[in-house]
This record gives C-alpha cells, structure tokens and sequence, in this order.
C-alpha cells in the first residue's frame, strides 16, 4: 500500500452526512471507479437547458504517460461511449475540457433492521470531478482502447483481433478526464436499531433482521452460433471464476456477521 | 399492456446513436427505473461552480394522487437519500423546483466479438428530467417511505416496525421529481461482427466469441447477532428465489441466443 495519497476536500466534494463513511484516499476511489461496469458521466448542456446530461459509459482510471502508475497515484480517467455532437462542441469549445462529473456505486447488502427508518444498504460508492477532452492522438487512443477492452475482461485486447485499423480508430471516441477532485463512500457492516426499538419484544419477536448480501454474477459464457473456438478460453474462465468468487465474498465479508463455522466460506 | 403512453422527444432525451435501441415508452423507462438499486441523481450546483453533482439514491416511480396507477402511466419518482444543504436551498429557492437528471443502468451480458471495436454490453438504462421538490406532507412522506422500503424487499413495511414516528418522519428527506421527459436504451443479441473479420480464418479460428450473461444475485441471507425470529420469513425467501430466477433469466435470454435442450432452464 505504502503512499496514501488524498483527494484534496473542496466544498463541492466534502461527504456531509456519516461523514465516517467518507474517504478520499486516493486508491480506494480508484478502485469503486475501475471495478464498474458502467460509470454515470454528467454534464451541463449549456445556459438554455436546465437539466444536467447523464451518460452511461465504460470507463477506466490509467496513465498514459507513466502506464506503471499504479491505483494509488494521480490517474486520469478513460471513458469510451457515446460522445454526442452536442458534448464534442462543449469540450472542444472550451480551452480546459468539458466539466463532468463522473459517479459510481455498488450495492453490496440490503440492511434490514427493525424498522424502516434504519434500513440500509452496505454500499460502495464514488464520484470524480474533471475536464474531459477528446483523446486526439492515436497511439494514446488505442493505448486507452486496450485499457478500457482489458477491464471489461482481461487479456481480451490480446486475445482478439488488434490492432483496430484506421477506420475503427477513427469512429472510436475516448474522453480522457483530468481529474480535479474526487470522494468516495463506503458503508459495510450488519444492521444499527436504536434502543426503543431492540428493547420492545412485541417488535423483536416479530421483525426478523440481518443482511441480505448482494453481488453480480457472470453466468456460464454462452458462444455465438459462429464461434468457432472449441474451448472456452482459460483468460476468460479464470476471470469469471476469479471475479464471481470476490464478488460473493467481499459481500458477505461487508456484512461483519461472523458466520457459524459450517457456513463459512 | 393496453395503452401505449411514450415521453415526449425534446432535443436533450432525443437519442441519436444506435437509434433502434432507444425507447421512449414510459412502461419500459419506468421498469428500468422501478428495477434499479440505485439511481444517480445529477443536478446543478449553482452558477460559480461548473461540475454537476451527483448523488447516488434509492427512488421508485409512483403515484400519490393515483396510488392505483401502473407503470404505463405517467408517475413521480419519489427518491430517498441525502438531500444536501445546496440541494435543498435550490430546491427551496425555484418555484417550480430543482432541475434534476436521474439516472439508471444494468448490466445484462458482455458481448465478445472478433475485435473489441465491436465489443458491446447487452444493458437496459433509462433517464428522466424533471422538477425535485421536498415532500413536506406527513401522509404523502410516509406513502412514500413504503413505496420505497418495499421497492427494496416487497412486503417489508408491513413487515417491520411502522409506522414511523414524528421524529423519524422529521429527519427523513423524500424528494419528489415532476417527469418532465425521459428516455431508455435496450442493447439486447449476440454479437455482431463485420464482414472483413468473420471471413478472416486466422481470426475465426483464433478468437472465442459470445456472450457471458451478467446478473445480480441476492446470496444467502445473514441474521443479525440480534435477530430472534428463528426462521427467515417467507415473503423474504420468496423475494430473493423469485429475482434470482428472473434476473438469471433475462441475462440469459437477451443474449437471443438458442441453447442446445440439455442447457436450457
């Protein structure tokens, strides 16, 4: 772990509430970002239009000058989706890039306590402040499609037919994000009630509580009718086995409620 | 399914790549939204600050007025959970209330083509625009605590301690958003490859392609060190074998895909 860098705590970032659950340790943001499968990219559209613009994207923290960079020091973020006309003449329109706002969030339990209002999720959330840009130079973009296509399941870029032509390099767009700020959110742990209600039978004979943990799962991969590889390849074997198994485990982890030795994982 | 009820086309939900995938039927959008754990709720902060914020919460589409309503007709999202100090002063600030974007998104299957140009996700994600605005009545607040509570597990108001009492219904915000547009997006198949790259032998004889289906699975649930009802309560078991089952089952079949007899559910 060594360093433990810190997003710097701007008004706009700062958590106000269970400011316990708060952290803007630089690794742990990077983390929720790169371990999700969609990223919520928000932007104003301009002065006429009241409503921010959200935009689902797949998107992904690196560095394309020191590539060795690892989680825990500044990155900026790649992002590949769909970048509308509208917030290409943004970001092209301004010298420092398009402000966005890029969010996060992984639910990790249903908390079920005795009443409603203590009712929770175990929940691992994140949001990233920047100016994005278009990735203009083609070894930086094809270096940010390798990025992005290795997230989704590692070893895939090498592992499929690379490198894009000109045609495809040319219709793909990246946004890289120089990140200003950012924070995080993390909520782990078993169900908090308060005394009037774990000291009244008539409720704790009746409520049950506990958690519910929840995680994504890949199911078993199913190949197209044109595939013509036999086996499934250990690359994406290995990932599914790997990925399912942490999922379920950090969400039963979370929950801190020691298991009884049989159920133990 | 009866009536056929689309949002309006504005500029700012109207979408423009991969049009075929866009929908703008309000039953469909309001699912979306309905299914989600969370939503990202995008708004902006003020005049001197450029990035949107975003907040992850938890909503539900519904109708006060018209409790009766189903999901094909127009409905509010009622949504819970930190309501900043900024958020609220602007809410309280513009009559019609504070301009918000809501986001939701799911992942249903990662699609591997030849090459990762045409990699894709099979996703279902929707947005709404509209007007948020404290809920100040007791008996709409409280409608809404139970719409919400059992969007997260059906039954658990009546389930658990309630109704809440006035010092919880005091500290708990519900926002309530007037829709004033939304839209969806449906990727749903297999993959889709060109031509150039599935008439390549060296590739097709190389490349393993197909879909791996995504979906959230609710694990086992953990009882409280507390919890003193011995057994988990059927309306609990039935909930998590039921979204299991159906979200297994949707990932699986978006990827249209025909299964050999043997593997089929």
């Amino acid at each position: 772990m060594g360093r433990t860098l810190t997003y710097p705590k701007r008004s706009t970032n700062t958590v106000k509430r269970y400011g316990h659950r708060a952290t803007y340790d630089i690794r742990a943001i990077h983390s929720i970002i790169n371990t999700s499968q969609v990223l919520h990219v928000s932007f104003s559209p301009g002065p006429d239009e009241p409503f921010p613009a959200t935009i689902p994207m797949i998107g992904q923290m690196g560095s394309f000058e020191y590539p060795s960079a690892d989680l825990g020091e500044p990155l900026d973020c790649y992002i590949h989706g769909y970048v509308s006309a509208r917030m290409m003449n943004i970001a092209r329109d301004s010298e420092e890039g398009l402000p966005v706002c890029i969010s996060a969030a992984k639910v990790d339990g249903l908390i079920m306590s005795l009443t409603p209002f203590s009712h929770s999720y175990n929940y691992r959330s994140a949001i990233l402040h920047g100016y994005a840009k278009l990735v203009t130079d083609d070894e930086e973009k094809s270096w940010a499609m390798k990025l992005i296509t290795d997230s989704v399941v590692p070893q895939r870029w090498d592992n499929s037919r690379t490198p894009p032509d000109k045609g495809e390099l040319a219709s793909t767009s990246i946004l890289k994000v120089k990140i200003v700020t950012g924070s995080g959110k993390i909520r782990d742990g078993a169900v908090s009630d308060e005394k009037k209600d774990y000291q009244n039978e008539e409720v704790t004979n009746r409520v049950w509580t506990g958690v519910i943990p929840v995680h994504e799962v890949f199911g078993e991969p199913i190949p197209s009718p044109a595939n013509k590889v036999k086996e499934l390849p250990g690359y994406i074997r290995s990932y599914i086995d790997t990925s399912n198994q942490q999922n379920e485990q950090y969400a039963v982890s979370a929950t801190n409620i020691e298991l009884p030795k049989e159920e133990q994982h």
